[in-house]
C-alpha cells in the first residue's frame, strides 16, 4: 500500500488500447531515468481490449525534472494514444467538501484531513445550513452558507459553482449533501465530483434508502460511493461496503448504524481518488487499491 | 446460539398482538410446569404493535407431556389471540431440496445433513437434470429426476408437486433450482418454500444477476436466502451476505466467487429455519438468530 | 435494537443462580405494575448454572415509581438471591475520557457526544499530554493536563485519581492513553474502566502490537474493547473487530487502517456499557447486543 | 482475478534483490517474444530491498516454446540474481490432501475440484481413519488408511512419506489432519505443506484452540492457512479470517461455526498457492490475491 506522501513521488496514470509492449515500454522508459518504481499497478480488461496502469515513482530517483519527464513521455504517450498524466505528490489536491445539515462525514473528513491522513487541501466548506459552521472555523477552514431555496435553486447553485472556481477546486465532495446536482455542474466537474449514497447501489436509489430499507426488510444495509453524473445515483461506482442488520432495528437505528458505513465508504473512496487510484471507464472504474 | 438438538426440546414459537403480560403468562405457564427455557427470545414491534417470541423448553424439566402442553396452552394461546406452534425437536423436519445443474449448494446442504449439522431429514432431492443423480445416491437419498419442457411446464409441475405431497415434505428447498415456480406451488408451501437467489436483493433481481452486477460495476456481490411468493424475488427475506470483488474479476469470477456466498447464505438461511427462528408477517421477517 | 433513549425507560439488569421460574417472577413483577417491555434478553449458561437477564421497560408504562419499584423488587431479588441495578435511562452516564497523543478515538467519541449518538455525559477529558486540549475545550468539555513523568508516576496518577473522582465518574475510558494503569485505579473502577487495545487479543499483547502483526506475517489486524483489570490485556472482552491487510502494508499502513478499527470498536463497546448490555461474570462477558 | 486455467498460459514468479530496471527488463523479456500479458503484479518490500513478481503470460500470443523461454530467461535471471520458475498452467499440480476424522475441509476440497473449480490433480488421500473412505472412493480417488499409533508414530510417517512421494506430490494439504509433522516432512516439503489451523494464529496455538477462545471469552473466532514448519503453528502465513461468536455459543457452537470459516480459509490458501499467487520469504508471505 505504501503511503504514497511519506517520500518525494510521482504518480503516473495511463490508459489506452491493449497492445503487447506497454508495460515493457512504460517500464523502460522510467528505467531508462532510473527511476525506482514504489509501486505499480496495471490491469487488462480483455473484453474491452484496454489498458490501465499506475505507477508511483520514487522522485528522488528519477534523473530528470517532473517537467522534462512530461516532455519525454509525450512521445510514448502519443504512440500507444494513451490518456495520461503524471502529478507530483507533493502538490496536494484542493477539495472543496459541500454538506447539508448531517455532521457525521463531514467530522470524518475534516479529522483526516487534520491529523494528515487525507493527502489534500481543503480551501473551504460549503453548506446551505449553518449549524456546521463552527466546527468547519475551528479546523481553519472558510465556511461558506449558501442556502438553496427549493422555488429557485439556480443562483444558489450559480453561486456554488463561482465559489468552487474561486477556490480552484480539484475535486468536489458531496458529504451527504442532500441537493440535486444541476447537470452544468456534473459536466464541469465530470470524475472530479464524489458523492456518498447512503445505500448499497443499485439498490434503493433515489430519497429516503434507510426507508425502503426497511420496508423490504434487508438484512444488510450498506452505502456507496460514486462519480457524480446527471443520472442520479446512476455515476461510476468506486467503493462500497454493508453492516449487518435485523429485525429490532428500526428506521431510526438503521440511519444510526449507516452512518458508520457512510462515513468509511467516502473516506475510502476519496483517499482512492486523491492517490490517482480510480480510473474511470464508461461507467466503470479500476481501483488500483492495493 | 446452544444447538437444540443436543438435549430434548420443544420450541414454542408466537406471535400476536402486543399487551402488557404476555411474557409473563407464557413464563409462568411454563414455570408452572417446571420447565426450564433453554433459550428465549422475544420482540416487539412497536410500530405495528405486534409481539413475537420463541422459546425453547428443556423436555426433561417438564412435567407434562407435548400433547398436554398443546392441550392447556390452548386457552391461554386464544386468550392473547396468538398464532403458535410448539415443536418437538426430535421430530425433524422433511426437507425436500430442488436443484438444476449446478451442484454447488446441494452439495453443501447435503454435506451438512451427511455430519449431523442440518436438524432435518431429506426424503429426497428433485432435479431437471440428471447430472447430480451419483451424488444424491451416493447419500442414500432418493433422485427424481423430472425434466421441465420450455414449451410446456405444467406437467412436470404436477409431477414434482405429488412428489413433494408423497414425501410429506415440511419445507421444500430451491438450491439453485433456476426454475420459475407456478402460483400454485407458491401458494400450497407458502412460509416453507424457500430459495437463493444469487444477489443482494433487491438489486438485480430476475435473470442472469451477476452479469449485471458486471455491468452495474458493483464493488460487493451477494446473495439472498428467501421465501418464495408469487412475486418473483420479492418473498420475506431470511439472510443475506456479500462477498468483495474488483475490476479484475470478470463475470466468471464473480459466478466462481458468488457460489461461496449463495451456499453460506442458503446453509444458513435454512439453518434459521429448521430451527424455528424465522417468523414471517407480511413481506418481512423476524429472526431470532442466537 | 431500539435507542433505548428516545423513550423514557428504566433499565433493569439482573444476573442470579439459573432457577426455574425466573423469567416468570421477573415478569410478573413488572406486569403487574403494567411496565411495558421494550426490550427483553436473557441467557442462560448451562455450563456455569447462571442466568442473565436486561429487560427495558417503558417508564410511562410503568403504576410505580423508579423508588418504589426499587422498593418492592428487593425481595424478589434476595429470593432469587440476585446482583441487580435498575437505572432511569435519563440519568446519563458521567465518562471521564483519557487520552494520550493519538486524535482519533478521542476525536470519535466526542463527535458521537455531540451529535447526541452516544447516551452520556462527558465531564472532562484528561491527558498527557496537551495538543488534543482544543479539540476538546471546542466540544465545550474541561481539559486536564496531567503529565506522567516516566521517573514517578504515582504523584500523577494519584492526581488523576483525585480529578476522576471529583467528576463522579460513572465509567472511566480510556480513549488510547497508553500508559499502564496502577492496581488501585484498577480496583477502584473494576468494571467501569473500559480500554481499547490495539490489537485482536489475545494475539500481541502489550506494547507495538502492530510491529508485533507487521513481524508475523498476519493477513488480518484488530481491535479489542475491554474492561481493565490488573493483569494487562487480559480483562474481560466486550467488542473485537478486525481488518484485512496484505503484504503491501508496512507497520505505518497497518498503524492507519487500525485507527478506524480501534474507535469503531471502541465506540460499539462504550455504546454497549452505556447501555447497560453487558454483564461481567468472571473474565468473560454476556453483552446483549440486540 | 481472470481464472488462469481458462486460457493457456504460462506463469512466471521471479524474487530477486530490488533494483531498478527489472520490471523493464522482464515486461521487455516477455514482449520480445511478444508475450502478452494476461495477469502481473510486482511488489517491493523497500524495508528488505526484495524485489517480488508475477507474470501470467498467454501461451499462444507466445512467439517461442516454455523450453526456449526457460532457456533464453536463464542469463537475464542470472544477472538480476533472480530466484524464478514458470508454469505451464495445463499441467496441474498434484496435490495429495491429509485427513483425519472430520470431513468437511476435505469434502469442500474435493466438490471444488470435482467441479473444476481447484485447478489441480488429486493422486490420493491419506488418512488415520477409515471414515472417509467411501467419500473419497466416491471421486474416483485412491483412499489410503495409515494408522498413527500414539506409542510410536515413525513407521507410519514413513508409510505416509512414501506414498507421498511415489504419487508425486507437488503440494501436500493438512485438511484438519491433527497430527504433528516429523521434522523430516516439514523440510522435505517445505513451501509445499499446507495446513489449516482452527484458529486466528497467534491466538490459540497449539491443541484446543475452540476450548481456549471459549475460555478467553473472544468474541470473533477464525483460522489460519500456512505453510508449515518445524515449528508448530509458526509458519508462513497465507491466509486468515474470522467469524463473529457471543456468550450464546459454547464450544460446540464455535466449533460448528469455526467449520465453515476453516474450509473458506483453506481453500482460498490453497488456490492461491495452486495459481503460484504466494511467494514465501522468511516467514513472512507475499500473496498477489487480485
Amino acid at each position: 500500500m505504501n503511503d504514497l506522501h511519506r517520500l518525494p513521488s510521482y504518480t503516473l496514470v495511463i490508459s489506452c488500447p491493449d497492445k503487447v509492449g506497454i508495460v515493457a515500454a512504460v517500464a523502460q522508459f522510467v528505467a531508462q531515468r532510473s527511476g525506482s518504481l514504489l509501486e505499480s499497478n496495471h490491469h487488462t480488461d480483455v473484453e474491452q481490449g484496454w489498458f490501465y496502469m499506475r505507477n508511483v515513482i520514487s522522485a528522488e530517483s528519477l534523473a530528470v525534472s517532473l517537467a522534462q519527464f512530461r516532455e519525454e513521455f509525450a512521445p510514448l504517450a502519443l504512440e500507444f494514444d494513451m490518456q495520461w498524466h503524471v502529478r507530483d505528490n507533493a502538490d496536494l489536491q484542493r477539495v472543496v467538501v459541500m454538506a447539508s445539515h448531517a455532521s457525521h462525514c463531514l467530522a470524518d473528513i475534516l479529522h483526516r484531513w487534520k491529523s494528515g491522513e487525507l493527502p489534500c487541501q481543503i480551501p473551504c466548506v460549503i453548506s446551505n445550513h449553518e449549524n456546521l459552521r463552527s466546527m468547519v472555523e475551528w479546523h481553519g477552514i472558510p465556511f461558506h452558507y449558501v442556502p438553496v431555496p427549493k422555488e429557485d435553486k439556480s443562483a444558489a447553485f450559480e453561486q456554488v459553482t463561482d465559489i468552487v472556481r474561486r477556490h480552484q477546486a480539484d475535486t468536489v465532495v458531496l458529504a451527504r449533501y442532500m441537493q440535486i446536482i444541476p447537470p452544468s455542474i456534473c459536466d464541469e466537474f465530470a470524475g472530479r465530483l464524489i458523492n456518498i449514497h447512503h445505500s448499497f447501489l443499485p439498490s434503493f436509489i433515489g430519497a429516503n434508502p434507510y426507508q425502503k430499507a426497511y420496508d423490504r426488510g434487508v438484512k444488510l444495509i450498506g452505502a456507496t460511493c460514486h462519480y457524480v453524473t446527471e443520472d442520479l445515483d446512476e455515476g461510476p461506482i468506486i467503493e462500497q461496503d454493508v453492516i449487518r442488520v435485523n429485525h429490532s432495528c428500526d428506521k431510526d437505528d438503521m440511519v444510526r448504524l449507516g452512518r458508520d458505513v457512510e462515513q468509511a465508504v467516502l473516506s475510502r473512496g476519496l483517499r482512492h481518488h486523491l492517490e490517482d487510484r480510480v480510473i474511470v471507464r464508461g461507467n466503470k472504474t479500476v481501483v488500483f487499491s492495493s
